[in-house]
């Protein structure tokens, strides 16, 4: 029998091939989006709820409205123009929500907890871990340690894709039938992908180096 | 100069009192109260407000809506009647929010960087801990750990309370002019405390044991 697990899933193209493997491998009985009033959140959160309801694992949002009032980010709403270059550009930095992923583990835990789940998966991956401290291997193994001596039933976070690199996670999303052209990365959350922002050159990279078709309209 | 902190203030006598200690040691900026739809939280929220007025810090209530819609406890307005007796019964453990400290944490985390501010204060202590998992030192260290690694500025929770049992706390809070009248503890948030249920029974014992005149008013 599989054991019981919840994803937390953007709709980007990582998590949502992170769904597509956990499927195999759990009973996921739970996907989980944030809201958290990002510029990009209504564009990639349709395509979570697509994927969740294809692969029958119920959906829901969750809305994190304090972060829009309290949190610097220029990945927020209420934050100024996401700027244009690539992750490794020290400019990306403001593009960070503090903490981001922290929060959403640990709402994740306590809900994984009320639903008798042990199980937590997320699609953090390597190329992340510059910019993203919460993103890097060493924050979610002691964040899982912490989740573990907080809840009753142990409860344990799974980052399959954490030594992988975009392009591997692209590759294995092509091979387990994933629809790309139904994920979301643009941090502008314009009507097409701006093909320039840190998220869209990084996507760009991933399919050119896995050697899979892009789907994605960029505008430039 | 002192550095700068955060306080999560729940308007019970431990929070109440750690705030009146912090301030004497640190600058603190912000505290926070969560309304996470519990019973009691209408009653102790006013409180925390009125203690962080007169210490001169500012004051935010943080919404969490999504407990009570996906989180099961009878400590929320969706659960079901708190049970009476003692926290060291088994019955009590109806009444711990899965991860409630854990998520807390980490969203004081997240708005203390968007405010370049390092330390977030908590006023978990010993006696919480044989019914709350996510009051244990263990725990606490571990994330504040996570907290460290997941941001910029290394931030550190510091749990001044951790080794202090609820009567030292009294104590303490008696010697700083904690006015104990405007705290709340009663779990089922009604006109007065209820004087039976688990941390109405431990708020009765810790002022005999301490010494201090108790100056709540219990239904029984």
């Amino acid at each position: 029998m599989k054991q019981k697990a919840l994803i937390i899933i953007s709709g980007g193209l990582d998590s949502v091939t992170a769904l597509y493997q956990a499927t195999a491998n759990y009973d996921v009985e739970l996907g989980v989006s944030f809201n958290y009033s990002s510029k990009h959140n209504h564009k990639e959160i349709p395509f979570a709820k697509y994927h969740c309801i294809r692969m029958g694992v119920r959906h829901i949002v969750v809305n994190l409205d304090f972060m829009n009032e309290y949190f610097n980010s220029t990945l927020l709403r209420s934050g100024g123009m996401i700027p244009d270059g690539h992750y490794a550009d020290a400019i990306m930095k403001q593009t960070v929500v503090p903490f981001r992923n922290g929060i959403m583990l640990s709402i994740a835990a306590g809900m994984a907890e009320s639903l008798e789940i042990s199980k937590i998966i997320i699609g953090a991956h390597f190329d992340d871990h510059g910019i993203y401290p919460d993103c890097r291997e060493a924050f979610i193994k002691t964040m899982s340690n912490a989740v573990s001596l907080g809840t009753f039933n142990n409860t344990e976070i799974l980052s399959p894709f954490q030594k992988m690199k975009k392009s591997e996670i692209v590759s294995l999303g092509n091979s387990l039938g994933v629809d790309f052209s139904r994920t979301w990365s643009c941090y502008k959350g314009r009507e097409v992908h701006c093909g320039k922002c840190g998220t869209c050159i990084a996507r760009k990279e991933a399919f050119i180096s896995a050697g899979v078709n892009d789907p994605t309209v960029y505008a430039e």
